[in-house]
């Protein structure tokens, strides 16, 4: 049987352990499993916001402007190694919802003969109603699930599955796709900054994903849109914002879009916002993408060892390199079992209708914590009384 | 003429005067006239913006969202009296370019008959790039000009001019649109925490608008929107995000928007950029908007006193009621006065072709501060080569 001892031993052997240091750790006692729906915060975030609202924005006042303006595409490049994209492919703007809005019309006008929107109906919610959105807008069809290609535009989809964790192999449903004639739009939420994505070397032309998850941006911070450079100056979306027009000073009267990723842009950006998302993204560029996603396959073994020992269901992937950053508990008694858990400071989350989300965030979680959140989810789940009783 | 001692009598008797210790002043020989392009910052907002970081995001990790969920509801709740709103009616998300682009999709669904979107050819950039790319994506056609009304499903239409100040008549304005059987989005970007709008009292129906400004809220914080209460269970708009859903969290398949004003909200907010709204926002309405006004005509009055005085032009109007919060100094050399100023430290902006603005946003901007902003301005002009020589 896995010990405590086999967590502490893991701990000291891990070679970024020293990562958790960089964080705030509020309560010792926390065992914090939830870094999957929002990362914990970097000391330098604090430090760095401070800084940017007392010493740019108060200080510099208008003119710090000339900083802030292409903080967008700066936040971007340090995104991009992350996830398999060069400088100049990547832009940290907005939200995901709004970004998979761009991104699903981009790719549209990209196939006008096409009638088809692709989406799993298990997917993430934002992407199923933008998605929605735009096909009563538009006239396009969704059609669900990928098996049939046939007239479709665009697919949308997770890299990462938000339930059970489950990976998709990009390079070959890059590969399939094209070869049915359809782009892919990507959505890397639950993998940026947890697996080892390369987009390029998947070929892949469009993505997006999320900076509060495992790149501990903060609460709500902007999302990215990630377009291969051969695409870039022929991409067409709906939003005219004055941040993607080429002279954007001018004030001319008629909309000309920047040739590069900037066209992305729409309003002005939140600077505070994208300065969290800047600290969290550099922790993740320094620990490098690689380091990160072998720590993420080995707390998540851990965890489904576990599972195993102490008899709790999983649907996660066994194959490690199917395996994104949780492990998902099944239990009839999911929905209970979260906050019971957290009553006794072991912070999970609840995903309909029996899961139980163990994240594994490899810049703060400790096998400890996957040791703890494990056996006291054994723990609970033998106490509760059973949903027949 | 007017003398520095008269500027120091009106800031003596300035019922504000005590707003401006609310504020960080960096370096008390600046003179910060671009309170209309970025306002100051609150002194609140930088101890609050650390409160949310260090002790809701640091500390209670993700259990925090239970308190951040509706802050764009009530952050709207706290601007709603400014502009003459009830609780309700306004949420604060995104930017102005998206918030204007959804209101504009949601006019023209609500006047399904009408083919035109009538639009000033000098208004903001962002408003007539995102009524254009709405027109070539829908098929509408962009009218410039708002003197005829026939077949116009939706005016947009700022309320003060980014160049000169002047203010349109919102209650006049809305009942001319009304009676042609058209609708009136207002843009407040320029008029909200400066000038006393009343959209009840003029019967508007839908507005967006900024917090950056007038509002302080720090660099891209999030703009606002407005849709009065009988409008909204009818409002559509055409980006579907999770934040807008009935039951956000039983993630179901399809998207049910909610029936009140949250249901123009995307994705996940960012909750650091809220904050600099809502102690932004908290200034003002502690002020009043009647004062606030107030004090705007009276800096406002005192500039043009002094342009006359100088003999500088300006195109701001001499009625006080049509007047929003900054003086147009004209000059042929503006491109060139704006930097000179600033390396006096008189900060102020430049506007194509031949603008000087001269911010006078009323939490912050002294007499004084207007009487050295004019009169180095004629100094300079005067010590200019012109553009002859």
């Amino acid at each position: 049987m896995t010990s405590r001892t086999d967590a502490i031993e893991l701990d000291r052997a891990d070679p970024l352990a020293g990562f958790r240091d960089e964080f705030h750790i509020p309560d010792p006692d926390i065992v914090y499993l939830d870094g999957n729906s929002l990362g914990m915060t970097p000391k330098r975030t604090i430090s760095r916001v401070l800084e940017v609202m007392a010493g740019e924005w108060a200080s510099g006042l208008i003119g710090s402007w000339a900083n802030w303006l292409d903080l967008p595409q700066r936040v971007g490049d340090r995104l991009a190694p992350l996830i398999g994209a060069s400088p100049g492919e990547v832009v940290v703007h907005d939200s995901t919802t709004i970004n998979l809005y761009q991104l699903v019309h981009a790719a549209l006008a990209l196939a006008p003969g096409r009638r088809v929107i692709a989406v799993d109906p298990g997917e993430f919610p934002t992407d199923r109603y933008v998605v929605q959105g735009i096909a009563e807008a538009t006239g396009h069809v969704v059609r669900e699930g990928f098996d049939q290609l046939d007239d479709v535009a665009v697919v949308v989809r997770s890299v990462v599955d938000y339930r059970n964790a489950a990976v998709v192999d990009v390079v070959a449903e890059t590969a399939r796709a094209r070869a049915a004639g359809a782009l892919v739009l990507w959505d890397l939420s639950h993998a940026a900054g947890v697996v080892a994505i390369d987009l390029h070397g998947a070929g892949a032309e469009l993505a997006v994903g999320c900076t509060y998850k495992f790149l501990n941006g903060g609460p709500g911070s902007p999302a990215f849109s990630y377009v291969a450079t051969h695409l870039q100056s022929r991409l067409t979306q709906p939003i005219w914002g004055w941040f993607a027009q080429a002279e954007q000073f001018a004030m001319g009267p008629t909309f000309t879009p920047r040739s590069d990723i900037a066209r992305l842009l729409l309003g002005t950006p939140s600077i505070l916002a994208l300065t969290g998302a800047e600290e969290g993204v550099a922790l993740s560029a320094r620990a490098g993408i690689d380091a990160i996603a072998a720590k993420a396959r080995a707390l998540t073994a851990f965890g489904l060892q576990l599972c195993d020992e102490l008899g709790l269901a999983s649907s996660t992937p066994r194959d490690p390199t199917r395996r994104g950053g949780h492990v998902a508990v099944l239990h009839d008694r999911a929905r209970h079992l979260v906050p019971a858990l957290a009553e006794r400071k072991v912070i999970t989350d609840f995903r309909e209708p029996d899961v139980v989300r163990i994240g594994c965030s490899p810049l703060t979680t400790r096998f400890i914590d996957v040791y703890v959140g494990i056996t006291e989810t054994a723990t609970l789940a033998a106490e509760l009384p059973s949903p027949a009783s």
